[in-house]
């Protein structure tokens, strides 16, 4: 066993305060790794806070991890230390079941073990995340953070950036076709970024006029305003791909509006209710409404790789683990732009 | 002008009774058909009923139409006068937007033309659908009946057929997928035959546990009872596609529920509200909750040939057009197996 030490929640509604902890001794397929950045995901919140009735205390949060591998166990073979690393929203998974043999890790038949909130397979231990100076993971739960990926902005690639990139992906954004992204937060401007850079033509579609300048920004080249309702009309049947957002529960009807003949759009944001709305909406142009969560280690292996190929970054704010509280508050309110990151180096040095 | 004759209702729940009435003259891109068939489709109750109060009155149902070609216009090379084609759910649209242009008239942008109940491009009369003698129809919208498939039992492969082959197809359904079709009615049975011709592993998913033989019968693998919660928990994501055809509101839970990891459930029969669900029935598993109508021109052919080669047939009651009254009735309450279709020489003879 390792000591760590980390910033976690002891209860519900609790301050994220200094904890002590043990990580596990190495097991042969495991690495060790030294945190360096990570990012803040609004699950972070939500479990800290218990929102979703499922937290265990302590809540250490954090799966947006870049680091450095320390150690290595006996039988790894993808890393050495001093390789730069990724891990994201899984730490493990059977590794035999169907899905895991297909790179669909997250929905493992046996359950994938997350970063922070699991329970490790063998010892049944809640597991802690990425708020904390260094994690022990499955070797395959890391991928490699390719030369030139800028490490003090890669880590919301693990979250907001697989989610968005996963059904961009499996629906074929790509020259010639029109991307909608709803909602303009950390997933929403990772899915813009990661449209364009794919080639697709992107819309932006929010509530709010103010938003057109940050879209155009962020590379979007175009920016609908939702409750305009004779623009939403307008377009109609318009886009190939409508990735939403948006985090609260909300009618998708508009959104299967703007999608075109045998479109899509792909619920990413919303862990809530689906508002009733009437089937016509996907009869009329034979249209799917889909859902999607992250993605797998191949699929996140991928995306680093393009991204460090395309120059495609988050735009983050760095904060000290210290301010971790008042990044909370502030990413209620929608007050960042787009991610915050956390320099991890802050935890020790306070 | 050439006169017809035919069964419609003249208001909304009159008995349908014998009316004439004037085809039009042949353009020189039409084709005038002598009805032969005419299957009974549950829109037909509903236009006549004017239960969506969208009915123009007269109303003459019928969009499973089979007949002979006694004429064509100058134009005309797709048939000669004694072909047997099949006439569908459209007669008309623009054949120039990018949806006619890609084989899905039925999403035309300028509005494709109902086989009744619709609007004739240029004259803007109401049109009048398969329970009459004979119909003119532009050339594009017949498809070829193939040698070998039975006339008598065609009809419904127009509506019934093409409306289930249409997402089987789209969602690659065949020999190592598994499909459930929800709903045994006259869109389910069909789903169940085309998905076992295609070499599927097909269960009926049914509320009533009476309907077990029946699915066998028709080829089903299996039947899982809706109401059996413990089996629905068992099936949890067995199924690769979801064919729904159930014709109410409902709620769409269970259904995803069954669909496997990144599967489908496709809605074919309800029209009218889908009831709000949680999200986390798509995203656990990156499901898809989609829509189909019917099917183009294209694929109409492809399923008649299909069927043809395949001996595969819809299970028909053949009824004459005086009795029609009375099928409308059975058919509200299911007492039919499973499509009723209009011998037309029945018109002329009474």
């Amino acid at each position: 066993m390792s000591e760590a030490v980390g910033y976690a929640a002891t209860e519900a509604g609790a301050r994220l305060a200094p904890i002590r902890f043990e990580r596990r001794d190495l097991r042969p397929d495991d690495v060790a790794v030294r945190i360096l950045y990570c990012g803040v995901c609004h699950s972070d919140l939500h479990l800290a806070r218990n929102d979703w009735q499922s937290t265990a205390f302590p809540c250490l949060p954090g799966h947006e991890i870049i680091g450095e591998v320390t150690a290595v166990g006996g039988d790894v073979t993808k890393v050495k230390p001093g390789a730069k690393v990724a891990i994201g929203c899984y730490v493990d998974s059977c590794g035999t079941c169907s899905p895991c043999q297909h790179g669909q890790e997250p929905h493992c038949e046996n359950q994938a073990t997350t970063t922070y909130n699991g329970r490790d397979k063998e010892t049944g231990d809640v597991t802690y995340g990425g708020y904390s100076d260094h994690i022990v993971t499955r070797e395959h739960f890391v991928a490699i953070v390719p030369d030139g990926l800028d490490l003090e902005r890669a880590g919301p690639l693990l979250c907001a950036g697989i989610t968005t990139w996963s059904p961009l992906r499996r629906w074929n954004a790509g020259p010639g076709k029109r991307v909608a992204v709803a909602g303009l937060g950390g997933l929403g401007h990772m899915a813009v970024k990661l449209a364009v850079a794919l080639g697709a033509e992107v819309t932006v579609v929010t509530t709010s006029a103010s938003k057109a300048a940050d879209a155009k920004a962020l590379g979007a080249h175009d920016v609908l305003i939702s409750t305009d309702a004779d623009a939403m009309a307008a377009a109609g049947g318009r886009f190939d791909i409508v990735i939403d957002t948006i985090p609260v529960s909300h009618d998708v009807t508009p959104y299967l509006g703007i999608a075109a003949l045998e479109g899509a759009v792909v619920l990413v944001g919303v862990i809530g209710i689906v508002p009733a709305f009437h089937s016509g909406a996907l009869l009329g142009g034979s249209k799917t409404l889909a859902g999607s969560i992250v993605g797998g280690m191949q699929e996140t292996q991928e995306l680093l790789d393009f991204c460090a190929k395309e120059g495609v970054l988050p735009d983050c704010e760095m904060i000290g683990i210290q301010d971790i509280d008042t990044a909370f508050e502030r990413m209620e309110r929608s007050d960042v732009k787009y991610r915050f990151v956390i320099d991890m180096s802050t935890l020790t040095a306070g």
